[in-house]
């Protein structure tokens, strides 16, 4: 087999490997429309075509936009995008979801070996006595990051450091992990103190993990939406009592006992769908799969529903933004700000959870697997 | 706004969403290839394209399969193929990687409210000595699924059952939940109890829990790979000595302070890449996200790598899969079962591992951020 | 400093700490009433007195017991006694309290470090194949140990296998040690596979897991009540509605934030008063502090109230339940077997759910604080 | 079955008892020295006795403290207090451990229910802008609670907030709940918000959460100890590479495939045998089992070992401390802070793992059972 690096087109790659391998690659060379210079992706063959639907409208507000947004989301999990549609029926009929977003900031974590106590404190004094100075090491590396804060852990010969950065429009983890290597060298210099790893878990960046649930992570965003009793019964064919009793036995109990990060119904489809649609790192997924669900049966029989999420990775700038499809897509949703982008996400995920708690609840969810998912 | 649905075609409800917004949407357009009858989403309007690239080649053997394989990995993040091609080079130049699959099985898991414990126990009773009548119901609803167990759990008043299938080839969602729909729906006949909702969390579907990652879903896959120490000096551009610090700071202390379910570095920006070109849910990186990255320096100083995944949801038929660019993306690997797309899966995972402990290890991942990221 | 062992018995050492530090320990001295020969304590110097009180009387039923129950709770918090009294009355003019449990077993995890996946399987295929031998072993090395089951996980270079076993009425761990010493042993003499700890945290002992919560160990505990409006009322000083939103707001969602194992109040405060009084192992405070506590609003207006503990481990014989004072408070509860320990302690747990839930609802936790915890 | 409440004494309630259910209770009352007005437990008939046994001595330093230490252990399992005193050996032949703690604070958390998300942000600004009056509230309480910080958390119609607190010697969860419900109160006149619970399970005391151990709680707690070769091999009988893989499979590999908070060999173990004998809350044993136990095999071939406890609930004044065998046992150890005494404690905890990771490493852990434990 060839080293592929040595080829210098997509074009080139898909052909050998055709050849070599004896199958057919005609639709990824298709379906690829960028900028070979443009794309961050080595070894470029060609591209994958992930179907791309539209749920919505959904109306939605928050503290700097007011709207009525379609919703794109690139899937191939059938009844997903009919699913959130329904949803964001059933929320925009009863006036529309509200959205809160929070920045808790990009964040990488580097790892040092101290080899004894006395060292830990030494360093975790120069570094309580140093912020000012660290604080300022990342505004030459980018004119779209700025230091926000630091935390430190660790064992007796380890200190964890969880350096957060506001990266503005970009998802920044790139901008995160170079300023960071700045702040990590100027602390290996100064300090004698030997830097293991720029990366050391304590972030964390990609996997579930509670430090960043409970801490927060890129933004903590929250939805709601105040279903009236008769739209939960015209749209969602339920009504507020049963699926009350299917989001505690779900979302809370069952999650309970499962060991869960995850107390909701299916926060992940929707953060992916609309991830790949808008160009986002589709690992951040996991992030986006932790959170919380709520449902309350008011007073006058509504049914208030919310989500929160602590943990939304996102961007309007960078990375796979900048791509055609995706590009466009974002030009379906129009909003210029990632917290903006954020928050069209939480009342799309929120419309995801208020369609399959219905669907549970009346037991049509088989019904739609079956129709549409074959 | 519209309602899309009333619109018949990709191409109409993308004229109409273009005209609206005044938006171009000429390339989502473009790069849809597929048959619209045979694509899973609703209010299709389009495509998105994810660029695709190839990782390898990776020497990989298992019971069932040895080959040598390129790795399509759909990606927008950049380092990334080229730091899993360099995985998969330091394993082949040492000899290859081996894996392995154990079928845990695609779970449902409905919950039952049953009032009290007296019923409880009841219900318990029931399903042990009714497993054999349960087992038979999921045969008609599909040929490709079959009952492996159960397992329950709950509260005093709520019955929470976790269902298990082999679902072959296929990730199994879709059979899983509508054969579990039949199951719940013989068990409420029988014995009146009621179902709250055929799925309630103890699954736990695209969420991260531990539940899953004790009791493993899906697929659980190893791999590992025995570098060489020349190697590891002539691919890696490191020792196994500082590759091993940088383990055991990151993958196992980091992991600990994080709370983190993934004792790994970056498990899911291979398994996002991966699920994506092949056609996988994409949600399923949640799971994919967990496990555990083992190292150790061998007697004769090499370095022995692993990688342990808990939870793998593939499939080489059905959802995704069946789309053009996704079936190309398949032949490249040219496996046809499941369980070894999950091996190939699990060598490239290790890859990935092996090439990012090694740039950590010697401070270059910034260095690769900064020329391949921006 | 002396090396204590040297001296023979408690008075010697007492005395010898007594006058090398000059300080008194007469009470310490006078505590102790127990055989210095029957006590399972090194370096013994006499006794701490921790204050017993008695909650009750509590009206419990299980399967096997149907009584009302005085309980033992040796504890230095204030209005804890109070509070599980308080909760007992409301139980017990309610009708009374229901309890059930299933043993799961007292789990011993070794370790084995078999260097690579082909040895892996092997392993776990000559553990499958040879159960029923190792399934033997235990029995000569105990009359009161029978094995239930193994379950085996681990990365690719280290097999855990967690054995459970039956050890009716003594909580076990010494006695799981022992045999499992004995089959680790035949496993190496076997296969040759090393093990590397008798003990791999796998089981895991005495430190909070998920896999425990999940699977459970020792016993499986739930306890039900339902409260009749009134009760609540006059009992409890609060309401069915109340009690539910404070419920609702601190063991769900409260505990979903803040990434607990228990979904409780304060199961820990009885299970540690419990323990200490009956002679258990208080480290075991740790297993028991998990799980969840149930509440819902019944159609007829009253409360109902359930706790579920995954993990209790407890023992009417061995250990510290030989001890006398000890003794003497399993006396009082009067149940020989440890399920039916396990049942009381459950409905003791159920009682201080109750009355703290009722005391946040109420802002009347602060006043007991107040008079009762100065 | 009488109201026990209204019996004057502890003897006539014990006399009823026994006379009631036909039980002995002589040594329960013979084991109680205290004066029942200064004892915090309700329905008092007497005591339990635990057995009291002394470890060490353990050459421990701090910044404020150097010493050679005999520690207090109240225990029923047998083994424990002789394992404890090994390691104290082994530590102290080679030179000493080392102690550091952070003080977090003594944490109270409630919940507030504010209906939606505009509310939410409401009372966040409110909070954070009145901060400083909220700081000053503790103060007229008590004169031993002073204000740190407070974090905010919550859904969108549940704001969660945790107060913590500086409660010097004492542990403080009486004045934290009583500081903090008068915060709460001038919250709600001042605000109109309501007040659910004090308590609202994110602070979270007495179960195990990552919320917790990610934050710390109370104390955070390093210890450290430089193991020389020689002592490893005469007093420990092993060697650090022995040593050095029981960690790793265990204390690492194990915990992380259980799921577990306890990065450790038993630091519950040790927790509960000192709390109980120094008149701690032994429901905290819960957070103090949560932590990461260290290894590492250092260029001369020593063995640096080492501990980190996040959350050490603690106290040198109120609670238990103040009863007589209590303070005995506290003067034993001789410091009068409660940072000190968690330096203590962690000296011992450091030294339990030492040995029972030595005791596995050469499989002598089932022989100490089977002589001391029966």
């Amino acid at each position: 087999m060839k080293n592929l690096r040595l080829l210098e087109s997509a074009r080139e790659r898909r052909d050998h490997i055709a050849h070599e391998l004896s199958v057919e690659l005609k639709t990824i060379g298709d379906a690829y429309y960028d900028d070979e210079k443009m794309t961050h992706c080595e070894n470029l063959i060609g591209a994958t075509s992930v179907p791309l639907g539209i749920a919505g409208p959904l109306a939605l507000r928050s503290d700097s936009l007011e709207s009525q947004f379609y919703i794109p989301l690139a899937t191939t999990e059938g009844a997903l995008v009919g699913s959130v549609s329904r949803g964001c029926k059933a929320i925009t009929e009863s006036g529309g979801a509200i959205a809160y977003t929070h920045r808790v900031g990009t964040t990488r974590g580097p790892v040092f070996y101290v080899e004894n106590l006395e060292n830990n404190k030494k360093l975790r004094t120069w570094l309580r006595e140093n912020e000012q100075a660290l604080a300022k090491i990342p505004e030459p590396t980018s004119p779209f990051i700025s230091y926000l804060k630091m935390e430190v852990s660790g064992t007796s010969d380890h200190v964890f450091v969880n350096f957060y950065y506001n990266t503005h429009d970009a998802m920044g983890m790139n901008m995160a992990t170079i300023a960071t290597q700045r702040i990590v060298d100027y602390i290996e210099r100064e300090t004698g103190f030997k830097n293991i790893a720029v990366a050391g878990n304590f972030d964390s960046d990609k996997k579930p993990s509670w430090g960043n649930f409970v801490r927060g992570r890129g933004f903590q965003v929250w939805a709601e939406a105040r279903l009236k009793k008769d739209v939960v019964s015209s749209v969602l064919k339920s009504s507020p009592e049963k699926i009350y009793d299917v989001w505690l036995s779900k979302c809370m109990l069952g999650s309970a006992l499962a060991g869960s990060l995850g107390f909701n119904a299916h926060f992940a489809n929707i953060v992916a769908a609309f991830y790949i649609a808008t160009g986002q790192d589709p690992a951040h997924v996991v992030e986006g799969s932790m959170g919380v669900t709520s449902a309350k049966i008011l007073p006058d029989g509504d049914l208030y529903t919310a989500i929160y999420m602590p943990a939304v990775m996102i961007a309007t700038v960078g990375g796979g933004t900048n791509l055609k499809t995706q590009t466009e897509a974002q030009n379906i949703i129009g909003v210029k700000k990632s917290d903006q982008l954020a928050e069209v996400l939480g009342g799309a995920v929120l419309a995801g959870e208020i369609s399959l708690l219905s669907a549970l609840a009346e037991g049509t969810l088989t019904k739609a697997h079956e129709s549409l998912g074959r």
